[in-house]
């Protein structure tokens, strides 16, 4: 893309013929975005991902590649941040990416996001951009604005001080800033003769959450009249997902270009990639979220229950998605339907994924006949879910590498409506952002899937993988004869309504409710992470007492 | 007490003789500290509370009471400070308490801590301190410096902006602060006529952070030459215990009256409360930490594993402490000895709780004869640990109010040596800050206590309770023939001072112990909550990623 003063740059392109003078202006550089999904404290491979995409940004006639917010250390570190170690291995890193970025692109204008110390002294530091060429850090610049709300923490590790930022002479005609800097107005510094903003970030996926860095970044070019490139991470570091979604917009505004979302890409050319659909990014998000836990936690195989259900229907179909190797385990108690088998064995079947049946038979069995200190009718129901459990994390145990999936939904996480240490288990929980109704939804966007969208998408499962009569029937637990979960529950379009009212909103709905929601969060917290979808998820951005003489 | 300007407060008395006048000053008021334990959201009771202590106090001759930081909300609220419906409630039950206070001492000043909106916009709110004095605010202070590291997130939920705050001529001759104003030298406003500085906390416990309170406290002394009242909260909230220790310093900066720690208390006389040593203020937060949470959150009762170890035996006598009525469950597999039956059974028997004894029996030998998905070795010692944690949870699902108690200690979160929805389940965990090593000497330190010891420190339980096998075994999981702790850890003294430096001390130990430190944080992230100990706890305070490529 040919980034031009005054001009519009309506195309994003490697040819050079429209480089040159123009009114007796030298127009600007060409620059690339490298998204890229750097890990967390992988030193040596986020700057291995910098040397590469930096060399093939040149090859493709690049002059300025820009990789996104904390693209050296990845983000976030979290209290890693306060360990010695981490921050002189960044330093480290950081003057070995110098040399090698020397000796392969020396002309190429390099903007990454790092860890800067303030004044030398490792306790103060900043989240700061630096602009490398030939060898040496031509720009310092640190963020300015530090978010310290919803999931984020910045004021916890970061300091805000500009005074020991610098701009040399070489470096490139261009004004910058990081993700946060943004969105409350701060004025940036720019210079008259800057061409471009570029701003670098970290920004995590939530619904609607692209439309609003548009705008945001819209709002700014026409502050400044200058195009401005935004560059996202992508990727996922536990219950946070970056979407990439990388774009440049023009000194009008307008969009000139658009990374897809959820994949690594150099952006170089003109791309406005296809438009995905809210429902189809909720899924990725999720895929993308699982698929990064799984990784880079040394997991080459997923284990879960499935029910006959949707929910587990969705989070298996998910599962192989991402990482293929799946195993699904029927565990049918006495009150299982035999229609709930068939589903699973008819899922298991569509995904061509490993099937075990394993009834829960003598083991519930044992525990009926204990004493009325543990028989209930309420400890019988959750031991079913609890025995389902243990035959999961037995499974897992006897089969290294294999990661456990808890199956529950937002729904279900709000109002308590699940067996803790039974269905409640697991490393990673795809699902736990997303409301009832939302399953439903994405099962269905799922299957109308194509062969061909899969492939696009990087999907690993098959084409219309969900039984019908698991997206039709009504929900049920299934742990006494004839249970629904209508029978405990109200009708899931008005609970949801409310929940998202209560949840994401702040909002008072029925007081049963709310008590439902504030009894449930012992329970929560015990509840393996998952990839937050929604603006309020159970997770860092949900910061609720367990205790408290209140139905808020 | 009174306190005289420029001259030596020593007695802080009830008695009138010594108010008047010296060198033709009117000495100041007398001041009392209200020490009470007040509960997030619970708006009335705590307003009650207020009222009662504050008609106290006037009855004792006091002209000033202190209650703590955020006295009237409870502290931490957290994200329950989102919610426009308890921001509104907090202003509501404030007019409440003026109305009532101007009705029963309308000639006290009442310094009390609440919430406060920043320009009548329910969405900028500020922590602050409010003097009452008959039914008018007379003066607004809010806190100036927000904690945002370890536990605190108040730059998440608070505005420091003192442009509204305002003291009006009938105010007391007092300088005031909110707890972090103090320790990081920030300037108070402190007046020419003002003889004593009010300081109202919320600080929580750690180990020596009491002593800390202190010379912070003496350093404001000396800087202003000043007596410092320094009020703080008592009781606990999730993993929060506030350990109260008030106390005021004349203007040498000599301590001059110190409150008891873990109760309730209105202190005016002079009262040097007698010194507790740390193992028993460890001991009493603990115990603390416990009762607040069970009788908060409706629970009536709490029941536990007792495997004959030390850590089930110290938290079952923590539990009798605290809520008096427990019962121990002895769940002895093939590998259980009978020596630790013996021991369990003992340590019920010197409690006198409710023992149980329910062996695994039938339901292990329903697990082992699985097929080989389900049986490795390591499935087989787990599924033991599930057993017992089943049994646990039937038991109180089938006993309402009863709260399931997790035994697991520092080092063995730390390293993930506990088997995880087996020994790691429960509602509340007493002992998951302290370490193995303090948990023996806390064991030993119990049993020194004397019935007069337990019987002013509020402990419901009997004397010399831990059988001596149970603190001089050396420990073992059981859960296969013969084992030991050690034959996978290294010895406990050296292990802990290696996590210390590592976890507290943010040092590089052996990486063989930052690698387990680093694989078990899935695994803490999904334990049951317990109280902060140590300056750097598992909970709020360890916000550590799950996913990284390192072993910092």
């Amino acid at each position: 893309m040919y980034l031009q003063n005054g001009l519009t740059s309506s195309s994003f392109t490697t040819t050079s013929q429209n480089c040159g003078i123009m009114s007796g202006v030298v127009l600007y550089k060409k620059v690339a975005i490298a998204q890229i999904d750097s890990k967390v404290g992988d030193f040596e491979g986020n700057a291995a991902k910098i040397i590469d995409f930096s060399t093939l940004a040149e090859k493709k006639g690049a002059e300025i590649v820009v990789f996104p917010e904390f693209s050296l250390c990845g983000y976030p570190p979290e209290d890693l941040l306060f360990y010695t170690k981490f921050i002189t291995d960044s330093k480290n890193i950081q003057n070995t990416l110098l040399c090698e970025l020397k000796k392969h692109v020396p002309n190429l204008h390099v903007f990454f996001g790092n860890i800067a110390e303030q004044k030398n002294d490792n306790r103060i530091i900043q989240n700061a951009l630096f602009e490398a060429l030939n060898g040496e850090i031509v720009r310092k610049y640190t963020k300015r604005d530090l978010p310290n709300y919803g999931v984020f923490d910045e004021q916890r590790y970061f300091t805000a001080d500009s005074s020991q930022d610098f701009r040399l002479e070489n470096s490139a005609n261009v004004a910058v800033a990081i993700c946060e800097d943004i969105w409350n107005g701060i004025p940036l510094d720019v210079q008259k003769s800057d061409e471009v903003i570029i701003v670098i970030n970290a920004s995590p996926f939530s619904v609607l959450k692209f439309n609003q860095r548009v705008q945001t970044t819209k709002n700014l070019a026409n502050e400044y009249n200058l195009p401005v490139v935004y560059a996202n991470l992508v990727g996922a570091q536990d219950e946070l997902v970056f979407d990439g979604g990388s774009f440049i917009l023009d000194e009008n505004a307008e969009v000139v270009s658009i990374c897809p979302k959820f994949i690594e890409k150099l952006a170089l050319e003109h791309d406005i990639t296809e438009h995905t659909d809210e429902l189809l990014d909720i899924y990725s998000a999720c895929v993308s979220g699982l698929r990064a836990y799984a990784f880079n936690n040394g997991f080459h195989a997923a284990v879960l229950g499935l029910s006959g259900g949707i929910d587990s229907a969705l989070v298996a179909t998910m599962a192989v998605d991402a990482i293929a190797d799946v195993v699904g385990i029927a565990m049918p108690s006495v009150y299982s339907s035999s229609s709930s088998l068939a589903d699973a064995a008819s899922l298991a079947n569509n995904l061509g994924i490993k099937y075990i049946e394993q009834p829960l038979g003598d083991i519930f069995n044992a525990y009926t006949s204990l004493d009325s200190n543990f028989t209930s009718n309420i400890a019988l129901e959750n031991i079913q879910a609890r025995i389902r459990g243990n035959f999961l994390m037995s499974y897992a145990n006897s089969n290294s590498g294999c990661l456990v999936l808890a199956t529950g939904n937002k729904s279900e996480l709000a109002v308590g409506y699940s067996t803790v240490y039974g269905d409640a288990i697991g490393g990673f929980a795809p699902i736990k952002d997303v409301y009832k109704t939302k399953v439903w939804e994405l099962a269905k966007r799922r299957n109308e899937l194509s062969f061909r969208d899969l492939k696009k998408l990087g999907f690993k499962g098959s084409v219309n993988p969900i039984p019908t009569n698991s997206i039709t029937k009504p929900p049920s637990a299934e742990l006494k004869p004839g249970q629904l979960d209508s029978d405990t529950l109200p009708d899931y379009t008005e609970l949801d309504a409310k929940l998202e009212q209560h949840i994401e909103n702040y909002a008072q709905v029925d007081e049963h409710i709310m008590k439902m929601v504030k009894n449930a969060e012992w329970k929560r917290r015990q509840y393996p992470i998952g990839p937050k979808i929604t603006t309020r998820s159970f997770g860092k951005d949900f910061r609720m007492p367990i205790t408290q003489s209140t139905c808020r």
